[in-house]
């Protein structure tokens, strides 16, 4: 595609996803300058036509946009910081997955210095990116983010941006992230209770897909119980499914599982129990989810 | 509905659930007889056409088929133990929620005194009682199932037979229940943590809703995974993975947040990391999920 009239960008930090992204932007035609520390990992987006820097300094000089994705805020301060006057006047978006703190501080050191910055958060595997479904999150100034918005949707085709506020972008990684490492975590060990009793993953499989799917009626729910405070038992109170959870543990220390992430939640249940909530609904345990005991 | 040619039922338990079950074979014609130790929690059946029985005795003697739901096997057991004799030569479906080995002693007793048995675990709330869509898992004889599918059927549309060993639809009940409860503890982890920077779960709710869309499609993935004791990292690898949790972990304990279930999701990778995981995919942790430390 010719590059003439796309915005020349950088891309700092070529792991797996940071190469993505590089290779997303020569797709759509942008004058691509990419630097990292081994700088061997830009061999295969040079032979596409990406530019490699000697210096993150030389690469920041090259781009009107610089994407910078390594693998936490301080691997991306210790690179940036040395930076702050060439990237002065230039847009920074830094996909690093971090800490909401984390990512408002760089928001602040980038406002002293004068950089239109964007934090984003990428929510697909490095092979969805690029593609017009691929899910990212930014946050950061609503101008910064239209002005960048048409350069950025090379990227992923799924952009949002979700407010002013530079933290909300990691924030909504963060939550989204421990809700599927949680569920991961919970499916293997569903799969391991039953594989115990010689019950392939294949043979459970159907039956988990199905109950996934009552997920998201149920989220429903949930949410309008957490905003009103107001968690009604009437489908199912704690008392009894505590019961239930104290069955699931016994039958998983029955055959020798590891249940120590189930434990902990019996454990948020016998705390929303010992506080009340018996007679609630589930959701009751975000009370003291959100006070913790100790 | 006329019922001069449906089987006559008894129902034992009239908490919440047992008094939907009986409903549900009120509704579709079957004289039904109705015992639990309260016993003013039969009226509203009785003014529905139920009999009131005297005695579990007299309740089982008055169906063919006698279905148990009370609050577990040490209660269900209590009841139905004095019993063989009239339970001889009738069909039971325990209902009760309880662990698959207390439904295989449950099922060796059965067998020992000449009664037809099923296991049985109710997968739905109790309004959906008796609908088309409502699943219910049994197991025991096939031949005791197929007898009583016809009859069954009038509690759920939705009935599976899963096997001849009675310990499997307790099985499948707490193997799904536990991802039930996890996820939905994890949800409301992720509601807390973005709640705790303003963000309401209405706000959130349509980004929990997209994700867990997501979750059957990485199931098929990592049930192939497990069965064949394989565990790709090309899509995220667990070291990456564990430097994420820790920024969950992280920001929840910023924001004062109960994180327990989620740190021992974290301990439980720590341990696959340090057994050779950690360029492996998340099912690994499957491994030592198997094999407790302690």
């Amino acid at each position: 595609m010719a590059g003439e009239n796309r915005m020349p960008v950088t891309v700092i930090g070529l792991g797996a996803m940071g190469q993505a992204l590089a290779g997303a932007f020569l797709d759509a035609g942008h004058p691509t300058t990419v630097w990292n520390r081994s700088a061997h990992k830009a061999d295969a987006l040079v032979a596409r036509g990406a530019v490699r820097a000697g210096t993150p300094a030389e690469a920041v000089r090259a781009g009107g946009l610089v994407v910078v994705c390594v693998v936490d805020y301080a691997a991306s301060q210790a690179i940036l910081g040395p930076l702050a006057a060439e990237l002065a006047g230039r847009v920074l978006v830094n996909l690093t997955s971090d800490t909401p703190e984390r990512a408002r501080e760089a928001a602040a050191w980038a406002a002293e210095h004068g950089i239109d910055y964007l934090d984003g958060a990428i929510m697909v595997p490095v092979p969805v990116i690029g593609s017009p479904q691929a899910l990212l999150f930014y946050s950061g100034p609503r101008e910064v983010f239209e002005a960048q918005e048409a350069t950025l949707r090379a990227l992923g085709g799924n952009s949002r941006y979700l407010g002013a506020d530079h933290g909300v972008a990691p924030l909504y990684d963060l939550a989204l992230l421990g809700l599927f490492y949680s569920s991961m975590a919970a499916m293997l060990h569903s799969l391991a209770l039953v594989g115990a009793d010689k019950v392939t993953a294949k043979e459970f499989l159907p039956y988990i897909k199905e109950f996934l799917a009552l997920l998201p009626a149920i989220a429903d729910q949930v949410a309008d119980g957490i905003d009103n405070r107001d968690y009604p038992g009437d489908l199912g109170n704690l008392a009894m499914e505590a019961a239930g959870v104290d069955h699931i543990l016994e039958a998983s220390e029955t055959r020798g599982l590891d249940s120590e992430p189930l434990a902990a939640v019996r454990a948020l249940m016998g705390r929303a129990i010992a506080q009340g909530h018996g007679g609630d609904g589930f959701a009751s345990v975000i009370e003291v989810l959100e006070r913790p005991s100790v």
